[in-house]
């Protein structure tokens, strides 16, 4: 059990989408959690803000919650800096001492107020950002009985992250010893590990991925998270970097239901999934195969999902499902029978 | 003119293939550079030893060369870390309160023992891979007028600057407002300007690539220099950062005849030259079209190379040359032609 006891700041931002960190940190890694802080929402719940945490209390300040001994900044906006209305709570927060947890790409222990502050409270600045990685990929020594699984997907923000968790946890109660690879900041923040693959530097992110792999091969498989899409105009370099880094042998393939525009950049429309689904494939490290796609279904009727997702089996040949309805078991499942096959490496 | 007068320090590594910068500085910004330093090979000229310069002379040391003010690392090794014999000629330059110039990804002026030398001479410490890009990429903005061409290829160091290079001078000739864009650290020592899209964090390359472009793009036509290759197991993620960033109108597509390996990962096959074109376009911002190719025939005969050219414009239907042999005067006129029809768009 973690030592840490969290909360989790969302000043101004408190909703699933724009406090996403929040929101899969309080699904996943819930039980480190005391509270969430949005001064505006205080007496509220993170159930009924944020679709996940149950009856975890909104508070206005962190002088309200003296158990806790670490504030986590709970989002990561485009550009990675933190809002202004957050600042004054992370400052108190450094007065008290705490550790300051931060996903954002502009480091909390670059900035002069808080590090000077910390230095007089004795407060720890966890930038999970912060890297220094210099390995470039040598496409060598992985090892061929682990399997390697990676989620992939149409955009930014469709579940990669809890379909990579849900498939890792859902390979280990089927007796598999499954590892979850966290490549971002949210994943990192639950799993305890992993590298932020979006903050390392160009020449060096397939090989920070391949790291990866390498470190936690000795697993039965790796669950890699994956980050942004192969054609997303912003993130499709990490998205590549980390697909050739993490060479899969299979990947599972996430999406949204009705999202038509890129998320952020409503100008410009998303590629049709079966496009999508053959451009990773044909930029992925051979053999690599789809082994199944994780509709995210959250905006639509049970019976749009249904009928959605009886097209894409129909389309695809392989399992689909919704893992916030039904959970990751037919997954699963196709991972397991994809492993008893040999990986598809010799069909 | 440059007011710099430079020393290229390449020793130990007085080749082609392991002084690239040096060979690409020598041959496009010949006339700032006094000498090349290699204390094992002094006596002898660049042309001899470097493919390029000249009688440009090869020196021992610093000293011999009263007149110069820049003494400029000439190589760019993989990882990025100044090699170990190279150390001491640069502490003496620092010592003598040189600029020295570098590209390494370790950063010169975060060296103690250098940045505390270069605080008592005066020296300047000039790291062109250090930048703090921040910018995402928006796909908005870009002036339709203003055509954009980018070289890519099927490995590192095939000839994607210096095609680049050559083919904005070719049109600036034929009086064309051409502006070679600079995307790595040699390019950019040549060029005076651009950004080391390489050194870029994970999210913000194709936004670095972007503001390239958005910036030159009063000019009547950019060609934006090439980065690795879009299979290559290293440096994907920055060819498809540049390749979205950049958004070309057209393709120059380079590659080197008779390599069947890739450079500094022999255990690794190229891919057929036709299925990476293919996957570059893919991957490519449409409409994007091939519109010329550039073979690098250096370790070939004239023999050899006039049959690969017939075969491979046959094959690709657009014209092929080696800017090395002949010069970029097809690539021009293949571009001059794409930009009268209207960049392809229409066609």
């Amino acid at each position: 059990m973690s030592s840490r006891r969290i909360v989790i700041l969302t000043e101004g931002y408190t909703n699933p989408s724009r406090a996403k960190t929040a929101a899969g940190v309080l699904r996943y890694a819930g039980d480190d959690v005391v509270a969430v802080l949005d001064s505006a929402k205080a007496g509220q719940t993170a159930q009924t803000l944020l679709n996940a945490g149950g009856d975890t209390p909104i508070v206005a300040s962190v002088k309200e919650v003296a158990q806790a001994n670490t504030l986590m900044v709970g989002v990561a906006p485009t550009g990675g800096k933190l809002p202004t209305p957050m600042r004054r709570h992370v400052l108190e927060a450094i007065q008290l001492g705490w550790t300051i947890e931060s996903g954002l790409h502009d480091f909390l222990c670059e900035d002069e107020e808080f590090a000077a502050v910390a230095r007089e409270s004795g407060a720890v600045l966890k930038d999970y950002r912060k890297n220094a990685e210099r390995d470039v990929a040598m496409r060598q020594g992985l090892r061929a009985e682990c399997l390697r699984l990676h989620t992939v997907g149409h955009d930014c923000s469709v579940g990669k992250m809890a379909t990579a968790i849900e498939l890792a946890r859902g390979l280990s109660v089927a007796d598999v010893d499954a590892k979850f690879v966290a490549t971002g900041q949210t994943g990192m923040m639950i799993e305890g590990d992993g590298l932020p693959i979006d903050a390392v530097v160009g020449d060096f992110i397939s090989g920070a991925a391949e790291k990866l792999v390498l470190e936690n091969q000795h697993h039965e498989a790796v669950v890699v998270e994956g980050q942004g899409s192969i054609t997303h105009p912003c993130y499709a370099a990490v998205t590549l970097g980390l697909l050739h880094g993490c060479a899969p042998h299979g990947v599972v393939y996430c999406y949204e239901m009705g999202r038509a525009n890129i998320h952020g950049l409503d100008h410009i429309e998303l590629p049709a999934i079966a496009d999508s689904i053959e451009l990773v494939l044909a930029n992925a490290v051979p053999p690599c195969r789809l082994i199944g796609i994780a509709i995210n279904g959250r905006d639509v009727s049970d019976a749009e999902y249904v009928n959605e997702k009886e097209c894409v089996i129909e389309a695809h040949g392989v399992p689909a499902v919704d893992v916030y309805r039904e959970g990751a078991g037919d997954l699963v499942k196709a991972a397991l029978k994809f492993r008893e096959a040999g990986f598809g490496a010799a069909t």
